[in-house]
């Protein structure tokens, strides 16, 4: 669930995505989400029922509540996000001003569900070891506290990629105006692009046309976030 | 700690200290992390030695792990803050490179403490209550966990108010010329400065001024952000 999570966070970010059309993007941003929401119902249920087939209580731990509530705000932002986002009823102003809610409490949803794996890993070790063994370093112990620290990385990983501003994916009119050789070969271009754009905000070419440019990359960037 | 440690995140986001000096504002910023540093280093040695004092073995716990790592990466954090943006040695492009970094992993340790904490929360309430006790609903193990649900809802918020763009502190030489008539009263002062900021940088006033005040603003940004 983490890493189709992860994936579904960093698809803009990623420079072979940046030459798809946006709403193909956006397919795979809506279907990467919907995966993890799948699988994320379908390890709910399996808890449940091992619960249930063990009488062991349900819900009782921070672990099941914090986990819980992850489920139920990734499912109300997956409704948000296709109502909104993915469907063309949504008008330009409401898209614009979610945008940075969407994106913020994906990116805390995220880092909720990496929080809620970790109580899960404390929990499950403490009940298959006991307090005894899991204090005694054993292999067992050792090899997933190891993994959850992996995840950790991961997750800092992510979320450093996510929030890099020059890493978005950049606009799409001023991609063009910086090619004005359009022949370059595929590879060299996608590598290039993401160079091109933070050179671009950097760059010093008149007061006129500067303003010029950064109105239009304003606004092309205000069209992207909040249109098809 | 972790209310010392969000204290110390959004100082810059509270509109009262906007009115103070920069350099007032780092002191505070220092000042309230070399607290936070205090107390985590206090609780530290109070662990270890209860740990030592009962026999119980230290550091193997995936609660310890990640616990220390952040105090360590926090220890680190400190010292390199302290370096490069209090001292005034540190060249204006080392301090404007290192920013983002220290911004995101000041952020990322913050949010690393509250998964601490959580599996702290979790460890504790197991050992305890038992597992059949927490898993009874006994009135300890649900007080406990709303105390662990409050942290997660407060990390958030404070990750909201630092990562909001329109919350940061106005640009200085900005904010002089946002207000022409000086004389108005502290109190109000204090509330418009963050509209009038938000107001600015959507204000239309032709291109050659919105160029110029544009560039003023980034550099005077720029400034800020590196410069004591």
């Amino acid at each position: 669930i983490v890493s189709v999570l992860s994936s579904a966070i960093i698809v803009y970010r990623l420079p072979w995505t940046w030459k798809c059309s946006k709403l193909l993007m956006k397919f795979i941003h809506a279907g990467l989400n919907t995966t993890a929401m799948i699988l994320a119902i379908v390890s709910m249920v399996a808890v449940f029922e091992y619960h249930n087939a063990m009488n062991i209580p349900n819900m009782y731990s921070l672990h099941s509540w914090i986990g819980l509530i992850a489920v139920i705000l990734y499912s109300l932002q997956l409704f948000l996000g296709f109502v909104v986002f993915l469907l063309p009823f949504a008008p330009i102003r409401l898209r614009a001003a979610l945008m940075p809610i969407h994106v913020y409490s994906g990116l805390l949803i995220f880092a909720t569900v990496i929080a809620a794996a970790l109580m899960g890993i404390t929990e499950k070790l403490i009940f298959a070891l006991g307090s005894a063994g899991y204090s005694s370093f054993s292999p067992e112990g050792i090899f997933v506290n190891c993994l959850g620290l992996l995840i950790v990385i991961f997750g800092a990983l992510i979320l450093w990629m996510a929030s890099r501003p020059h890493w978005k994916r950049p606009p799409e009119e001023n991609a063009k105006v910086q090619r004005p050789n359009g022949g370059a070969p595929e590879g060299i271009e996608a590598e290039s692009t993401m160079t091109d754009c933070s050179n671009a905000d950097k760059s010093d070419v008149g007061f006129n046309s500067e303003a010029a440019r950064k109105r239009n990359l304003k606004l092309d960037e205000a069209g992207q976030r909040s249109t098809m």
